[in-house]
């Protein structure tokens, strides 16, 4: 419980909070640091594994309730990490509960609509615990970073987002957003790991390299995408990602307080069953 | 591996195998039987986290070969055990590379479209696992046992399954189903322990006591269909269910034996990565 205050700290200050943001900068916040880590491996481990039993609970409960959803964004760099955050956070919750979405390259079909299309016939229902792997933002990135779109385009792309995640949050969807942010010595390091062991070729996609060498491009881009994007109903949280053990402990220690801030509860029990007896 | 012959002994004789079918009846399966246990719990779960590892691993390569599909229909009476086989079964499987599709009472879009066009669209792509928790099976069940559909309805769409089924199979796609085998007097016990627990009255439909008046006539409407749609391309295997342990593990060894049957590998190295070094 000690620690919680220092999740906020890494949070990203609100877009209509203009003193604030212009103090935020990506680059000042170290990607090797572990501000929620015990400082033992062994110790986050057990950690997780406590937050891992009482997710799997409290989402039983949320499926029960059939009222609220729950919406996690993961972006990132390549190799931050994303698909390791879910296996590691997820492991303990029941994968009947869970939603996990994950968004490629748009498809034909996809490019045919408008960018939001796609995410929101993804969106959780009811009862779920949805979790995008990438996501719109990408939309608010590559064609940036590419110059495919102007910068009056990519202000009304954030303000459509704001919009949309503002109709999510008012049906009843409680959304969090965590960028994985690693350092570029870290993603040489891992890039490098899947060129030297043969049965990791597959994910490696020539394509990371030419997003690699745009590295500082993609940092601004991230910069402005968060600034823009973190409200009081769909905040940002920048998950120091360098270490793997600490990057699953945060995101998991932020989903553990976002649901425990639902108040879940069991639907009350049904009078008309009390006494009854199966033949 | 020694038990793995047994196996076989649970799966439904092909439906064109009219002998064989002639001596096929669900009523002789013992529910409580366990032939898949080594007869101590504690092995048994043992058991089940080793395959679910090694089923870990071959979902992976699975997933990284983004050839062949995977799809397990689960099938059962109420309170037979199909969420609690997803999470046990699958609970060391990485959730990026599983995809549980729930089936519920069709929607009135589902219902305006052929009994098949709502699970079509969730077929297992390349290089995913999908289970189905209920299927296009209980379109010749509940019909069947509430008198919708004449006799003549239900052998069309028992070919329009075995058709369907043929090409998925045709196009890659491996298919096991698994009919979880409990006897009435379970089924009692577990649906007096949802009333008995407020916290599980969430889980209660009274349409299942409903149901459950029915039961002889499910049983027969399990057995015509089970005879009708087990196929080379798509076996239907009877699960003993009494025991949790035992529909677990079962369900596991059948799942791991159909993948080692995949011969699956990892894509091979790319040449031209070899050597590379990233800046």
């Amino acid at each position: 419980m000690a620690k919680k205050p220092e999740l906020d700290d890494y949070r990203v200050p609100y877009f209509d909070d203009a003193k604030k943001i212009e103090k935020f900068a990506l680059t000042n916040l170290d990607p090797g640091t572990k501000p929620l880590s015990t400082g033992a491996k062994d110790a986050d481990r057990q950690r997780l594994a406590e937050i891992g039993a009482r997710l799997d609970a409290l989402q039983e409960c949320l499926h029960a309730q059939r009222v609220q959803r729950v919406l996690l964004v993961l972006q990132g760099m390549d190799t931050s990490g994303k698909d390791g955050t879910v296996r590691a956070v997820f492991h303990e919750v029941d994968p009947l509960g869970l939603r996990i979405v994950p968004f490629k390259a748009p498809t034909p079909t996809e490019l045919a609509h408008d960018f939001l299309w796609r995410v929101h016939s993804q969106a959780p229902a009811a009862g779920e615990l949805t979790v995008f792997n990438r996501s719109h933002y990408e939309d608010v990135l590559v064609p940036v970073v590419l110059g495919q779109l102007d910068r009056d385009q990519r202000e009304r792309r954030f303000r459509h987002i704001r919009e949309f995640e503002g109709m999510l949050a008012d049906s009843g969807t409680t959304i969090i957003k965590c960028m994985l942010h690693i350092s570029k010595d870290e993603q040489r390091a891992r890039l490098q790991a899947r060129i030297d062991d043969p049965t990791k070729h597959w994910k490696f996609d020539v394509s990371d390299l030419e997003a690699r060498k745009q590295w500082d491009q993609y940092q601004n881009a991230y910069q402005d995408m968060l600034a823009a994007t973190s409200t009081p109903y769909a905040p940002w949280y920048i998950i120091p990602a360098d270490s793997k053990t600490h990057r699953n402990v945060m995101v998991a220690e932020l989903l553990l307080r976002t649901f425990e801030g639902l108040k879940l509860e069991y639907p009350p029990a049904k009078e008309s069953l009390k006494g009854v007896k199966i033949e």
